[in-house]
């Protein structure tokens, strides 16, 4: 596991060098703005996303700067919803990646443009020929995201993530917000080096497969640290689920029942990734690193 | 201008029929979000920047089907601006094309999700290979929309303009913030006629130069209906800038220097036009209809 992290610190350090560079300076007469835009996105988080886009891409052999490429636009996505996610009339979130949110930092208006312009920017990375030499490849990446980002992914999650306060809701009602809310951007994360890769179609559904475990997996860690975490590590307030009386997957599988599916979750995973040999190391070792963060 | 605002009433009739085919449809678990979406972007506006995509397209015998997908992609965008831009945090507005406000009619964190999903579904429309055969053509539409769309267009426009309340700009900062809020969009309509056209650089040069008469003149016409307009025309509040201290175009130039910069751009915008002859007869009409609109 120390390699794992080693590598994911390695991978974080060239993805932010990258969004520093993607993202516009503080200068100008929008220079708030773009300040929000940087604190938004830059210093922060696993970007684990972005590295399960390298690990997928590895298998086919993209050259890294492509695949850093989707993952920065998949992680400005990510980005994007953290800050809409925080502000007052969704989560009302105060602090996150142990700093303010960006709507107390700056301000309310400038939080919401921060996404809108992050999320128009993700978009511009994709499209730029830099990420594939192949329009075709490049138009499939804005067509996966675009899909995994809206009304049918993160977008339609987050509302039924709204409605479910207070709401309960079943187990299956639960995992399907899950996979919309969180899950689509793993299944895009995953996929899409198979979509840098011109894969083929089985070895794209395998991953799309582990993506659907790990996504799912992730979730269940999540809110088993927002019941026993330790909040310095999260650099987020815990217990925040359960106070707004949010139907979660521990609530409804039991500290037992969710622990138990996390196995289940990583044999299934291990399966779909066999294809793929030894290659597909980083993959398994993000699933058990996923498993068993503290943070 | 009989004969226009009959062509105008038939695109927009078309676009509409494409809009509904567009958006999700009102079922599922997510039905609330995909019923603002909908409520958000259809049966209202003019509808002015798909009629410019395919005024600009006829010049290159572009296949009508296809300037309307764009089309469609570029109203997607305007339409999530106005649900962000009328959110309590930045113009609190209440009513919009004669009707409640997105977040009034649902709710604030819904408000905000349509936006984003709206922003998404315009790339997914872009990338999707109706909208043109040739990947490279839509890539270039993405990138160009997500540019026009972003922090060095329409959002950073919106940030001057936040920052613009109650302080005293000069003529020149004035043009700049409606360039970037207004301006990008309107160029991109009238650009990405000569893209899908894979038209010669002098050609788009030609309808930028159009364009960025025509999104100032548009801007000009604003202020003046916001000042001296029918608010049963306009279908919202008028008189809000002045409240709120806004720095106009037509604070900055007087009544008399507004509609006299009103008449240089109409030449201005001509005489780009003249290489396209008798063919650019809806781009003259337009602007001739943007200036002496009433609503």
């Amino acid at each position: 596991m120390a390699e794992l992290e080693r590598l994911l610190a390695t991978e974080a350090e060239a993805l932010e060098q990258l969004l520093v560079s993607l993202l516009p300076a503080e200068t100008g007469p929008a220079a708030k703005l773009h300040a929000a835009m940087r604190y938004a996105s830059l210093g922060g988080g696993k970007r684990l996303r972005p590295f399960l886009v390298g690990a997928g891409a590895r298998l086919f052999d993209v050259p890294p700067a492509r695949a850093r490429r989707v993952g920065a636009a998949l992680e400005l996505i990510h980005c994007y919803s953290l800050v809409h996610d925080d502000l007052p009339a969704m989560d009302d979130a105060a602090t996150r990646r142990g700093r303010p949110t960006c709507h107390r930092q700056f301000d309310e208006a400038t939080a919401i443009l921060v996404g809108d312009a992050l999320q128009s920017l993700a978009f511009e990375v994709l499209a730029d020929p830099a990420t594939h030499p192949d329009p075709e490849v490049r138009c499939s990446l804005v067509e996966g995201l675009a899909k995994a980002a809206g009304a049918a992914g993160m977008c339609g999650g987050q509302q039924l993530d709204l409605a479910a306060e207070g709401a309960s809701l079943q187990l299956d009602q639960i995992i399907l917000l899950q996979q919309l809310k969180t899950g689509a951007l793993f299944r895009f994360a995953c996929e899409s080096g198979a979509v840098l890769g011109q894969a083929d179609a089985a070895e794209r559904t395998a991953l799309r497969a582990f993506a659907d475990d790990l996504g799912l997996a992730f979730q269940i860690k999540d809110d088993l640290l927002d019941v026993a975490g330790d909040p310095a590590l999260a650099g987020k307030e815990l217990g925040q689920d359960q106070a707004a009386g949010k139907a979660t997957l521990v609530a409804a599988l039991g500290l037992d029942g969710a622990r138990q599916r996390l196995a289940e979750l990583r044999q299934s995973a291990l399966v779909s990734l066999e294809r793929f040999g030894p290659a597909a190391g980083p993959l398994r070792q993000i699933f058990d690193f996923v498993i068993t963060r503290a943070y």
